[in-house]
């Protein structure tokens, strides 16, 4: 057979075992020795093939298509360092539980560890951060070589799509010649299916719970960010079930779209009731169920930490539970959606007041939010109001460190149709412009970024995605010059080094950027602007609002916001 | 003992550690695990702390602090996704033999892999790419603690520094409270010197190596780019005795401030004239010797390849050597310096038509290439005037996968005081900003940089870092809309899908970027502004020269020399 066969037919089988395994999206970077492989991927009309040459964005994209579709993305980029700058977006997808696929096309083995250009050390190059590495062998006419990579085409698929999801690695080694012979038809698939099992608790355990969440007087439910794909119809089933007071962050996308007859149950100002001692005294549980990956607040979990239930169960999908805590008793391995299918309490022991307590300070809280945003000018009451303005039926993504605390602070309950996402996996400030592109390109509802100026710099690259596919989407930029949240935390009490080492501010704004990438471009000087310049017609698809803040009015706000709440408190309780 | 003071001991220990070493310059990115040792390194007036808030940048600013000072350089970020971001700069560092000491605050051991935010899997998490990794143990007031992270430390640094050079990991993990106490002093060391040992080949092998070197009739030398902090003297010394053909690579700097009674030995168009098979076979060698890396030049290699000498000796400091031929005969484990400073050869054989071959061919080709530029308007024409430009006493930084090649075939041999750097250890497009602006930071000579649009977009977070320091440097970015490498390679003959792939063309000019970080901007249409531009007085320390040229016309020329140079050396054979 020739060469130019084999090569063909090999990359045309990966191509269509990915596509029998349900993958849909790929992300592109350009690159040589990936040539085979990319060729087979652009001319596949299964396929949508997105493009992007910084590859450490390629990969937050593929991250953010995930995302939105809840379905595994698959990445090729050509060898050497590209292969090694996909590596943030990885160990992001590893803990926030996100299905990659990553191809890295590799040189053959003989132009490997030699001095040869673009020539790595790439089998385990992701170590411990991808759920399995495997390193192909070269193409060729044996007969069990093709037969082989349809099932571990298929089995990669599997172990990104099972829980907990995660990314994989493919190391393809091509030789040259790299030129295939283009085709219409994908060959057939002699491998039909991977079936992925669910993930429920034996009786024994089931029982154990729902006897635990029966009995229980005083208890609350914390939810975090969920599962990929998890059906929230399902939670709110299982409020109406258990009338306790939930938690919920707002990454649990359980603030908005509430049920009209699970609002009373919703408690989302726990950030701010936290920090008083006399409700917290007030409201020591017995059992606590966490269901999700850990909450923004570090308030909520302190407060676990310190009160100790009798029963703090953790429910996850990985045997490698998320909890820092030191005091969990529990842990259940399920799929949140499969054991709540089946979980049934007819009916619950908990007291009426505890469960007001939670009701009557969430409602202080809200009030003392919703008066002071009303009046306020910081970055904050900004948050405040922009989730105002954003569009019912929109998406907002977030980026880490200040915009999710002030989503998570300033989101309040609502039936309003809004959904919030984030790389919460790991909390970086890394490609987060990237993922919000790739989410928004595959989503069907309008999409926000809520970013920092340090965030928007360190993937500004993100945008080079709107040179090669339409991006739709409005970058809101809040610039308080340099890092925000060091401001909240001790090391803004030492004067010496502040600015150089936390501060770090950069005194660059974003028209030019905005300008370069023919976006449309909205500067927002101050909370008084807002409304009239967040009004203004899209004119493009691509939009940047840049909202200037000042960092140490923000700090002074946030501060005189918590102490307000605090007061209100005690004098409820007194 | 209190918490504050065990842990300002122990980040004092780290830096006077660091610093007895040798440690001078060290490059921090902002954040919170960080902020002891932060704090120590920005106290301490010993030290040059340098600044960068993407650590993929900060990674290469790094690279290229240590490439300018041959010394080691010290990054610092904080825990999660930041320590992902340092990988490309690091298997660069590995494969280009550069001594980094990476340093990463961690999370204490409570909150590895249990959920907490900004925390990954950070031992080994450069797998292969670092000569070693070691996780720190928490700081604490036991009598092994400070003794053992001092003899650490100078291990660190003593692996990074031996030849081949590269990069460490040390894991320093923290726990909260993270403020220390200013010091003005550092401690005292009680370890005072690692002392590296020489690579020399034993005395037999010296002596059969001798032996072919004077019996070789047919034979030349392969010089690439040489190990980090390699003294010249002795090579120029090298070409006195040996009086072969030197094939010497730009990146070989001994193209450049040629002693005159060397010129004569120094060959720099083989690129040129390896095309021609009439040449190649009437130069068959008997011996080659090559030092260095291997050449940026494919046809030189598949030359020794093809012509399989009996003897073909391969000298590198790692006895992993970097040979992609599969013909090499001999190893020889030393470095450079070290082996050459002792070696003797008063005469040799070689036959005076073997070199006279080579010059002659050499000079032919540079006649048509001198002829050629004079006349011609694309890139390479352009990158021959701007070698003319670009004053005497300079440095010039080049990335891949062009300029590189366009710099290895215009720079003729010359006694003109000029140097050549670039990331050639993968080769990759990525970080080369950056590299090149820790490069310039640290030198005391005028630096250039030049660059195609691709890489430039990719790193252009390299220029954040002329936020934080006062950055000097002159990059010329050649704008040629996309890959221009791939022009070269056989993909350009298939039509389909080229420009998705393989051209990605942005449409993006850079003036909007150099507005923003306030550089002067120079825009070049064509050549013939070249001059008038390029001599334009300088107002910013940071300059942006973007000149436009055509991918296609690129080629044609490229092609059209080869053709001619081809052409004449046939006439003068016959």
């Amino acid at each position: 057979m020739s060469e130019r066969k084999i090569l063909t037919d090999y990359v045309y089988k990966i191509v269509a075992s990915l596509v029998q395994a349900g993958v849909r999206n790929v992300v592109v970077s350009p690159g040589s020795r990936s040539t085979p492989l990319a060729y087979a991927f652009a001319s596949t009309k299964q396929l949508n093939m997105y493009r992007q040459v910084d590859e450490r964005s390629a990969a937050f994209f593929a991250l953010g298509v995930a995302k939105a579709t809840a379905q595994p993305v698959v990445l090729l980029c050509t060898s050497g360092t590209a292969a090694a700058n996909y590596y943030p977006a990885i160990v992001e997808a590893s803990y926030a539980r996100v299905p990659l696929i990553v191809m890295t096309a590799d040189r053959p083995h003989e132009l490997r560890e030699v001095g040869a250009p673009q020539a790595i050390n790439q089998p385990n190059l992701y170590g411990t951060h991808v759920k399995w590495s495997v390193d192909f062998p070269l193409p060729d006419d044996a007969a069990p070589t093709l037969p082989f990579i349809e099932r571990h085409l298929a089995r990669a698929v599997a172990i990104a799509t099972s829980a907990p999801l995660g990314p994989v690695h493919i190391n393809v080694p091509f030789r040259e010649p790299l030129l295939i012979d283009f085709r219409e038809e994908l060959p057939e698939a002699s491998f039909k299916q991977s079936s992925i099992a669910e993930l429920k608790p034996s009786l024994a355990t089931q029982q154990e719970l729902a006897s635990i969440l029966r009995t229980t007087k005083r208890g609350f439910v914390v939810i975090g960010e969920l599962a990929l794909g998890t059906d929230l119809t399902i939670l709110w089933d299982f409020v109406r079930q258990l009338k306790w007071p939930f938690i919920v962050e707002s990454l649990s996308n359980m603030r908005s779209s509430v049920p009209e007859d699970c609002l009373p149950y919703i408690i989302s100002t726990y950030d701010a009731i936290m920090k008083s001692e006399e409700f917290k005294a007030l409201v020591q549980p017995e059992t606590v169920l966490r269901l999700g990956s850990q909450p923004v607040s570090k308030f909520i979990m302190q407060f676990i930490s310190k009160s100790q239930p009798q029963a703090y169960i953790v429910v996850d999908e990985d045997p490698m539970f998320r909890d820092s805590t030191g005091v969990s008793t529990h842990f259940i391995h399920a799929s949140i959606g499969d054991w709540l299918a089946q979980l049934d309490i007819p009916e619950t022991a908990l007291e009426a007041e505890y469960l007001a307590e939670w009701q009557d300070a969430n409602d202080i809280a809200l009030e003392y939010i919703e008066h002071y945003t009303a009046g306020a000018i910081d970055e904050g009451a900004m948050v405040s109001r922009l989730l105002e303005l954003i569009p019912n039926g929109s998406d907002i993504f977030v980026s880490s460190s200040m915009p999710i605390r002030d989503i998570d602070t300033f989101l309040m309950k609502t039936t309003k149709d809004l959904r919030i996402f984030a790389n919460r996996g790991t909390n970086g400030i890394d490609g987060v412009v990237s993922t919000a592109m790739g989410f928004s390109q595959v989503n069907d509802r309008e999409t926000y970024l809520l970013i920092g100026d340090l965030a928007f710099l360190h993937d500004v690259n993100g945008l080079i995605a709107s040179r090669y596919q339409e991006c739709k989407m409005t970058i809101i930029v809040m610039n308080n010059d340099g890092g925000g949240i060091f401001s909240y935390l001790p090391q803004s009490t030492v004067e010496a080094h502040y600015e150089d080492l936390f501060g770090t501010p950069t005194a660059l704004e974003f028209r030019a950027i905005a300008h370069m990438y023919n976006m449309e471009y909205i500067r927002v000087e101050d909370i008084s602007e807002l409304f009239s310049k967040f009004s203004i017609v899209k004119k493009r698809p691509l939009r940047l609002l840049e909202i200037f803040t000042d960092r140490e009015e923000n700090v002074y706000a946030h501060r005189a916001l918590w102490n307000l709440i605090n007061a209100g408190l005690k004098a409820w309780q007194s």
